[in-house]
């Protein structure tokens, strides 16, 4: 089984990069499932409910989320009523979501697991205890198993790989919009990398205006962070191939497509 | 001119793989000037005098350093004896050491600038302001610049490459100890990585023994960090093409070797 | 001369509390300058032209402010039109404002400074570094100096008080909103306590509706900050007798107004 | 029933300050019971078994502790056989040790909680959800339930304070090492503190040598720490009345003894 998973997605310019270029890639990639981090969909803050029924429509099968899942409000109006979409498990007992979804897959199920460090982030829930409970919930039905780790420090993210080799089919990282280089199959079979990048616009910073961020770090004031309209994009992904009877990763490639990384077949 | 940069030397390990690799390296990539950040040299914490001087001999032109410049306390007897050295420019005034030095390869001269990060970090000057006096100080002897900026948030990082776009030739981050992929030639021809990731230990977190930050991480108490002994490393660096009339960047290639990515030509 | 201090002013409560208040006490303290926080005087975040006006309005002499001076932006149209407001000194060079201010009381001059720490804070230019330049500037001027230290931390706030121990004739700390009990003459004369405390709502947290704070820290979650409407409020200053010829602090004494600490004379 | 709590002793001044004056503060309070943080007793770090000891034997029923708690190794050797010790109850399960400990007074019992908090600290166990348990337990035994809040922002401390209204006799904050002046009886009965404040070194930073705290902020550079050796001491504390039938605070008194607080009665 062929698993394309797309970081973060940035705005309009990640949706429209994602929409043009997702059928593609999924044939490129013989992809059976895809999974879309769209954290940031919406103007960089957060997802509405119309757009993350646009990104399923553009072919994805699951939306992971993050620590800006909350910034559309109207997420807890519809997170309840949709089954294709986790956030962070690691919110407090009550957080309206579920960190933890399966889909089907031809006669395959699949475990999508989204959860968040705390190093440099909001203190909540702790992530390895957490992923612990819910890799043996998913255990009970599959053993293909996607984790997106949504953290901050490398540390934390390699910790998460090395916690979960052998456990999960796949480890991916989030949140830093900066792909690694690092992807490799981990001694006990678990595909990682620490970070897969964003999708949005690429002269930018992390998909912001970089006008802006530069303006933020030399004069430390208020400033207003827009995603640049553009149509100068990356898209940043993984694929990887897992063994349908086992949830053993046999291999993982990186996408990364922009105007220095053509990176197709 | 060809700059051939490696990532943080962490422990013995690091120093195993730099000793064994660089001379192979240098040749492969033609390498004119090669500079080294060996922060992490000794232990995983600072570096001493012997370790410097054992870097250049194996064929550093030049070390640079970051936040744990200061560990060892043998730092503070040397760091202003030696020339081919430079330890983080912000900190304040009065700090022993300088950020920028300059090394004469054929008959041009280089400037190498080490500049660090304060977003999750210690508060120490405000790089993009100390940035801009060192930049100008360099301009008056050369237009060949190359910057290691030691930081954390990839959003800093990024907003200096865009900041020194066609000031410096190069940019190269250090400090996540993962190498990004993100190498590129920005719009006004300064080299960038967000960062170009560490030389030592492979099965590790960040080079530290795994076990012991998993711990850290589950446990919240405090553990003692080892570097592991081991011959399984990742060398990770950068080599960049510039012009040395006019100090623009043509080519940023990475470089990352270790049993899952062996890079070679 | 006996200068009044009153900590963070926060939203409609706090401006009704000094409004109220501020008459009497500058009458049962004999003040001869009476300087207010204002940075979260306009509904918790920053502060407006004609709440600026107004504070002078009833009775003070000198506006100072702290991280949330910008919050507002209509600050920016303003700070560099008048003359008894400073913003933090330490903001990087090019802020709009000024960090230091003089003022006449009878044929005294007095140097009214404003400066923020950088613990749990933006990282802005070193608070130590920037104080010495303004002490010398002020020296220059009047041997009265007055230093509102902005900061999170009670460490980088005491050690801020013993570095200006016999520099400044006052140096008090705000920003956590809760008074403290360390009032006292250091050696060398310098009056100092670590926070002044805030003036607002008092069945509040810091000044805002405490079920939103809980809330917060409870789920980890967007929440909304509200000051609440009362009139049940905190008023927290202090008083301190300085010898007009040396600078030299004699005396500090805490005010602190609530339903529980009627303190008056 | 009169409840006396001492705030965090630090290191050999800190607990000479404790033999000295205890023996006289029960008596002066008409101390039921005795409670002291013991966090930085052992040089500023940590607690020995042979100090626990001690600080018991001078007059205490009860010790809590803090993020220091494990600074000494050897706690993990005693923490688990001696039964007046409690450190903050929301470290992971599976830590030594118990945040909750019951100790009988005449024929009532009290139950007294550790807790920390997780704002610009370690991120561990939400506080809140963990002190509901423990507040539970506790309820089984008693109505007269003594909380020490170990945290550091004082946002944090007052919506615990107000999180435990009517649920808990006292709730204290310790660890910013500063005493504060808004000790109050919230409207459900709740004794509160934002913090007591420190026993130790009365000229020093925080308790440590002042002269390296201020190196420390200006240069960024590692320092280390020492407590000085003097006899000039704070003793910070507090003495709650609380209703023995239904665990209701009558009364809650700052007691805070140095050369320019001589409380006492
Ligand atoms: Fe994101
Ligand atoms: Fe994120
Ligand atoms: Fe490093
Ligand atoms: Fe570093
Ligand atoms: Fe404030
Ligand atoms: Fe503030
Ligand atoms: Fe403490
Ligand atoms: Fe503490």
């Amino acid at each position: 089984m062929n698993i394309l998973f797309i970081g973060d997605i940035v705005g309009r310019p990640g949706r429209t990069a994602l929409e043009s270029q997702l059928s593609n890639l999924k044939k490129q990639h013989n992809a059976d499932l895809t999974i879309v981090n769209g954290e940031n969909a919406a103007h960089g803050k957060g997802i509405t409910k119309k757009i993350y029924q646009q990104i399923l429509d553009w072919g994805a099968d699951m939306v992971t989320l993050g620590n800006h899942a909350w910034d559309k409000r109207e997420i807890f109006d519809f997170i309840d009523e949709v089954s294709n979409l986790v956030r962070p498990a690691n919110y407090p007992e009550g957080t309206p979501g579920t960190g933890l979804q399966f889909i089907k897959i031809g006669n395959k199920k699949v475990a999508v697991i989204n959860i968040q460090g705390r190093t440099f982030m909001t203190p909540i829930d702790d992530p390895f205890t957490i992923v612990d409970g819910l890799i043996e919930r998913a255990k009970k039905e599959t053993d293909i198993i996607f984790v997106d780790f949504h953290a901050e420090a490398t540390s934390e993210k390699q910790a998460m790989g090395w916690y979960l080799d052998g456990k999960a089919s796949v480890v991916v990282g989030t949140h830093t919009h900066i792909q690694t280089s690092d992807e490799r199959i981990l001694p006990n079979k678990t595909a990682y990398i620490t970070d897969v990048g964003m999708t949005g616009p690429y002269n930018s910073i992390l998909g912001v205006e970089k006008e802006a961020v530069i303006r933020k770090f030399k004069t430390g004031l208020p400033v207003r962070f827009d995603i640049p309209e553009t149509d100068q994009t990356v898209l940043s992904g993984v694929v990887v191939k897992v063994d349908s009877k086992t949830g053993e990763a046999k291999q993982i490639k990186r996408i990364l497509i922009n105007d220095d990384h053509l990176n197709f077949e």
